[in-house]
């Protein structure tokens, strides 16, 4: 990534993670507690993956990135609200996430659960407060609620999970993890794109959006499934394949990971060839290249 | 309550019963199991309280309710969550719920809790669907969700969850009560009534909604305490006071029984006088009568 997109990249974070403090910071809340605990997996330190795309789809189609920075924090509160959900004993029951203890670890697992459920609403609180102070009009909030919801619901994100569940402890076939994959991580990085070509209101290009969102996610997918076995390989200095988790069917397990590799690299370039049918495309072409080549 | 106001009583509860079976039956879903789950906790019977709630008072406003029981869904949608939610282990851990086996304990604890999460997110799109299908403006959209999703967050139900929360296992003052059941349960309730409102374009009525709605979530909350505590003691055949929960708050404990009886019978009369300042108040003065004097 050239040293311009880099700041580019920065400028973004700081503008979403400022945000995400300001939505939980500033409203006076009945107990602390809970807002504690949202506020801690928040800025837990993602990648802000989802709410950069919004924000740089938004801009490609004529918008103004700054400007739907709340909009944008959206879909960052409903990836941590289920990565919460996910990380709870019933789930994956998963004691850290990102290096510190995961939010029931730190908090309870009743405050965890509301913490979760709190941030899954207020997404579509952020966007309705949007369109009530003009920022979008109604029409624009109501397509966003739309497709927000759908991508979160049982046919989306929650609908991955489900599949996920009953996947567990077995090998399932290509298509299957596709289809995972493409309800549990890739269901809410199209309604990312998407939402941003909307907030534009360029509505012809939200094909192309999601598009790009497909090759994408499933790129991304692929290249986290080789970094766990080729990190867990690095950082343990264990043979690939022998941790606790290699039950589980991963891109890596079905292709190999030369094939997976390849995979991933056709995918990317497909996702690149997409992009080029938006102006101005060149911060999100190198964030593309860098997200497959990135080490963790 | 006359035979007359019974029967569009029953009339609203079938509208609601087909429309909940619907939501969930009508679309292709990828999984069945988690749409099971929220099929069957939707449709463990009830009292449909809250929707009907949002009809009569768009009805009273000169809205046509018949055209609005998919709206008037939504808010069911998230009280049905609220309560999966409530039973699992690290909440409440309760094995029952009207009757049957909660939701986690039918589909195990992974399900219901995203069966939970799934309800809380349909409910939003049933608004923005409402407003795709021109059954109301993209404004009125906006704003349910608006009320909607601020009836739910930490300041509303969710808040109070915690507040239930932190109370347990201690006697809490008669404020701290208040201010619980004005967030659990008070705030939906209130939704209910505003949403209503809201949808016939009635605006200035809004402040005359919340204010009934507040009478009518306390007295609703005093009169269940009531039936806990003689409802334990006619099955049980025990005395008052002497079962498991007898260390948790409730208005019983902060007032006795004819305390709570007079306070509950205060705020009817106080709920139903505001029911007086809306045209075509008989059924739904009868309907806060009727839950006044319930037996269940």
């Amino acid at each position: 990534m050239t040293e311009n997109s880099q700041l580019t990249l920065n400028v973004y974070c700081k503008h979403i993670n400022d945000a995400l403090k300001a939505l939980t910071a500033d409203r006076p809340y009945l107990r602390e507690n809970i807002v504690e605990a949202m506020e801690y997996s928040l800025m837990a330190g993602g990648k802000r993956l989802r709410p950069v795309l919004m924000m740089e789809f938004c801009r490609m189609c004529g918008g103004n990135a700054a400007d739907i920075v709340d909009l944008a924090c959206s879909i960052e509160l409903i990836h941590t609200f289920s990565l919460i959900h996910d990380d709870l004993p019933c789930m994956d029951d998963d004691d850290f996430r990102r290096g510190k203890p995961s939010c029931h670890k730190q908090f309870g697992e009743a405050t965890a659960l509301l913490a979760g459920d709190a941030l899954n609403t207020l997404a579509f609180e952020v966007i309705a407060e949007a369109a009530m102070s003009d920022k979008i009009s109604p029409q624009a909030a109501v397509m966003l609620v739309s497709v927000l919801s759908k991508a979160v619901g049982v046919n989306g994100m929650i609908g991955g999970q489900i599949i996920d569940l009953a996947a567990e402890g077995r090998q399932i076939s290509l298509d299957e993890l596709d289809l995972l994959q493409q309800n549990k991580t890739g269901a809410l990085i199209e309604a990312a794109c998407v939402m941003g070509v909307v907030i534009a209101g360029k509505y012809d290009m939200i094909p192309a959006a999601a598009e790009y969102a497909g090759y994408l996610g499933r790129a991304f997918q692929i290249v986290d499934d080789i970094l766990d076995v080729t990190g867990s390989f690095e950082e343990l200095g264990k043979p690939i394949g022998s941790d606790a988790e290699q039950d589980k069917s991963t891109y890596v397990t079905a292709l190999g990971i030369e094939g997976a590799q390849q995979e991933a690299d056709r995918l990317t370039e497909s996702a690149l060839n997409v992009l080029r049918q938006f102006e101005d495309h060149d911060f999100l072409f190198e964030l593309t290249k860098d997200l497959l080549h990135r080490r963790s």
